[in-house]
């Protein structure tokens, strides 16, 4: 069973209209794509925030309010600059303004991220499997920042019947020796391959990866498997 | 001119057999699949380094010699657990082992992380021209921890042809906002899908990106555009 895949095609998923709180995002993506056994639809938090109804009014002229809803969503600021705010969310994520989005919302409101992407994820991947019949892997994302690097990426803050964490514990190198690098972020790589055909203003906020082999499919869980522990962690 | 992909295809390249010292990589590549004008070729750092003889002998077991040549190549060393240190590489890499990699390599030797990646990604795409005539792109990828986050992403640490750093300043979300999301670290994002079909066990140590829009390729280099300067870096 090889851990790799031998080949990947990225399709965006567009047409899913304005999302409104309470539709069934599942649904409508499976309406709106042809997808297979297997695939792993990756869905933009922002249409997963809307359609958990998270949206929150704040003027975004106004820094104060702002700067009260990003720390009412910390549990920790690591750091400010200006306008800045790099915080921990209940999560467990280090992001900018605690994962709060002010674009692509209704003027005057605010994105907060999904309760528990997780079970976003696990609802997204129900509601596909009761529309179409398909077993699939879905992986909700977002757009970070990173220490050390410029640029933001897209990283995976919940996942449903993909693993988060690729284990190669145990496995050899082409050589026979043991593998240094053990755990690959697979949902991570999803997100950020997927983020290549959805863009920031394309109007295409999921994404179908395909090709994914066997052994990527699991029970992962990325506030379980990916959120690295505090006791852990040598930057916390 | 769209910023994202309409869809991409992501494909393994096998077949190059061990890699020595000298050897072209991009003429190996070029006579290794079947490239089309506006691909993007991934390539990892450790055929890279390989190709440019930047292996060294270090016997494995020995911890104070690996601990050693990791301390020879980081001007800064950020943390230390045990045996593992994340250091800061000439280049400005913040990486485990200040990217001294001891598996997939020799019994006996460390492949260091080469001089110039940006450098090293120029000579790829100029040979991949030289012996087929196609004009890629070429990124070439390491494979890093994180802070906060578990599991291991490939990124990049050169590139040619690309831009590191998809400028969308000055862009608009759909409902006609300045969009908060400005910089995406698409060569990030090129190294993670290539990632996926390559594994790290699989003899693929290198893939194409196919469906690239224009608006990718241009000028970029990771030193220059990707590596935050320290005065800019909120965790250094």
């Amino acid at each position: 069973m090889s851990a790799a895949a031998s080949g990947l095609t990225v399709l965006g998923i567009g047409g899913l209209g304005e999302i409104r709180p309470g539709d069934e995002l599942g649904t409508l993506i499976a309406g709106a794509s042809d997808l297979r056994d297997r695939d792993v639809v990756v869905v933009t938090q922002k249409i997963v925030s809307k359609a958990e109804g998270r949206l929150v009014a704040v003027a975004h002229d106004d820094t104060e309010s702002r700067r009260r809803l990003v720390e009412s969503e910390s549990v920790r600021v690591l750091r400010r600059r200006g306008e800045l705010i790099i915080a921990e969310t209940p999560h467990g994520f280090v992001c900018a303004n605690a994962g709060v989005d002010f674009s692509n919302v209704p003027e005057g409101h605010a994105a907060l991220l999904p309760r528990d992407p997780d079970r976003s994820a696990r609802r997204v991947r129900d509601a596909i499997r009761g529309a179409c019949g398909r077993h699939v892997g879905v992986v909700v994302s977002d757009t970070f920042g990173r220490p050390w690097r410029r640029g933001l990426t897209d990283v995976a803050i919940g996942c449903a019947g993909v693993l988060a964490i690729l284990d190669l514990r145990g496995t050899s190198d082409a050589g026979g020796r043991r593998l240094q690098v053990t755990e690959v972020a697979i949902v991570d790589e999803l997100a950020a391959a997927a983020e290549l055909v959805m863009g920031k203003d394309s109007g295409i906020p999921a994404a179908i990866v395909r090709g994914a082999p066997e052994a990527w499919f699991g029970d992962g869980r990325v506030g379980r498997d990916l959120v690295r522990p505090a006791a852990d962690d040598l930057f916390r």
